[in-house]
């Protein structure tokens, strides 16, 4: 274990969501909420009246016709602390490919709360309250947590180094670890996770997010948002309830 | 019940198949593998790279490594008689919009078996043959069909008339009514359709598929194989099997 | 086509659920949701503070935890038809083995809407009301209905006695006749479908199921509310909403 | 940081798999199937004549009629390393209820490779074997595991004391430490599972599964063959394919 390698571990507090590619627009909810009441409008036609697509949808989305906002796909490249993964990948609607543990090494980028991110927790289950932490507590996670983290990784590279094999090497390292995914998932299966990881005052159900997949979430959400702005408004305006 | 409605009334022996729309490609299925095994490839790279390409989908294929062909989206039109839609209703990895027989009156189009339907099924469940049948039993299922599907309609009109509701009316209507659908999937749930429906002598496992729902299976096949040519050759190659 | 056969017709106004078997108590939530929080508990612990135990349930079932409601099995028999089917085979979490059609001859039992099925709807799509109909219009249906189910099911003899494949003799049987089949579901699945198939004015949200559906969804809901009591009062007292 | 907590550590080579209920039984695979074909045999007509039974669940297996395979439900207590965790999460037709590291502080018990488990892995990816390692390689693997283990349990400590969050803390916590969850899921989904995730020559298809969630499996196999025999039988008889 050399210096060098101790050197090259990265820190970071932030999350990294792309859209990799999509097929997803309100046209393709309007279309299929049509195919149930009057058959194959034209495009055209739907473009040429903004007004009656809004409406159709949220009334889709008041009422809970869920099935038309299914065909729709986006695909995100996900990278986030291993935590995070663990919680999304209970969503079963969605599709997954994450970087393995058993055909790669892993590379050695590590998770630290950033300086808004809240560290103490007060209140009772189900009725937490963080807050910020003193500026000691603040210096005690950076510390213990980087410190650790370079500890953990010298003994995987150590255990690398003597010719274990990955898949048994890695148990030593920590949930902070980064890891990247690949995400599919259409805009009905989006809204269930954003009305479960998203925390926001306006919406009919309360939820309580890890805020590091809050921040998965919210980037997720923005680059729907542009996709399908009539959709989006509908959720928002529904107060957030998967429909 | 006037003349007039009886001879609107429509025969068909075919089953429509429109691709809507697709996000659908073998560099998806490559870049979600190699998230998990080397990174962020450019799309570049793959693409100088064709026999490599090939060989890691068919690699895939073969191990059932199944997650990296949900990364695609493929949205079909389909017509086809409801007795198609009750078996194509049951694969539950799809997203389905159907016409509503309770929001609108629907059209008398129905199903009649096409010159080349064999009719008659010899042998015992699980291994039965379909033969040709006689022209007399031809005649005798064109006519019974196409005279019973007349009278339930005449009955469904009638009940119309009579202000009765759409959805208590179409009690009577014939499964050999055609309906019209959206329907959304991924590659993966496109091949496990398509190992059940479609049957074919060089598949590693068997399947009996009813005529009219291979029809529609044999037309999405044809549109994905244009989109993902790889994967489709990939999935012939290896038995057919969904990874 | 004989006497006989039409006579041994029968016509029904009725939907059958029996629960075949189940696994399936509030005990099972309890496990599951404390394995979360704090471990192991006995089961006589648990039901020693039955007060406790309704609080917990109620307020997995109020933050929407909806997992612990999944750890839960029941097996239903179901008799109803087609056009009920229909609509419950969309739900994906369930699983469904039907009577086949391709398989044996259906046996001609069909169903006529009973005295209290209201046969008009008034009003727009979305705001739909049932109003009773007329004497006239309650003869029309009785009367149009069975006379086409006769009609259709002689049809289909018709075919059969010609040595014609059950599979293409079907087409002519209309979604008004009865099939049967084995229903197999979770709790939180099942709260999903009765939340969007019974019609509640005391519901959080809005559900405009069909009625026959909903006869089915009722008798599922009783027998459910039998099994798992406090589960079924905490859905009842949060809005039937679907945790 | 007292050496009271260090020496509270537990090392454990094992995981552990309890039934905690079931309603799972070959009879479940009976009736299912037989509605589709001949409706309501009783259940003492199919104990009666076991040869059938045998001879229609192996039809059912190799035919790929896999839904009456779905009526049925386990539940398992499940304690194994996060690492093991995160793979069967992936199974996304299972129902799970993890111990949470948000509401409670999480126990120090890690795993280290039994004298059994094959440390150093050879060949090339899809291709790869185990082998044992030497002495010197195992004495490695145990050393810095534990002591990996030690290190960041105490740094996880360390920021609880200090009145850090535990899901901030949690970060440093490695994919060794044993968590503890409820698993549900049908017959259908658990051979599905079973296929991939325990290794077998005579398996018609390869599979790779990482030792830990093998072990994880096996144990799963040997509970579900003891309540199903019959369907385990034709499950082994071929080829360990899901149907």
């Amino acid at each position: 274990m050399t210096d060098e390698t101790a050197m090259e571990i990265e820190f970071r507090s932030d999350v990294v969501v792309e859209l990799i590619k999509s097929a997803a627009s309100d046209a393709d909810v309007l279309w299929a909420a049509r195919v149930s009441t009057k058959g194959e409008n034209s495009l055209a036609e739907l473009e040429a009246d903004p007004e009656r697509s809004k409406g159709l949808i949220n009334y889709l989305m008041r009422d809970r016709h869920g099935t038309p906002f299914e065909h729709s796909s986006m695909t995100f490249y996900v990278k986030a602390p291993i935590f995070v993964f663990r919680e999304q990948m209970r969503h079963r609607t969605f599709s997954f490919n994450e970087e393995s543990g058993r055909y790669r090494r892993l590379e050695p980028v590590f998770y630290v709360p950033g300086a808004d991110r809240k560290l103490v927790q007060e209140g009772k289950p189900g009725k937490y309250v963080f807050v910020d932490g003193t500026p000691e507590q603040r210096k005690i996670v950076d510390e213990v947590t980087k410190e650790s983290y370079r500890h953990a990784y010298r003994a995987y590279t150590e255990m690398l180094d003597a010719g274990i094999a990955r898949e048994v090497a890695r148990s030593v390292l920590p949930v902070g670890l980064y890891s990247s995914m690949y995400v599919t998932c259409n805009a009905r299966a989006l809204m269930n996770f954003l009305s479960l990881r998203v925390k926001r005052e306006d919406a009919a159900f309360p939820s309580f997010p890890q805020r590091e997949i809050e921040m998965v979430a919210e980037l997720m959400e923005e680059e729907w948002a542009k996709l399908m702005p009539l959709t989006h408004a509908a959720f928002e305006a529904n107060g957030r309830v998967c429909p």
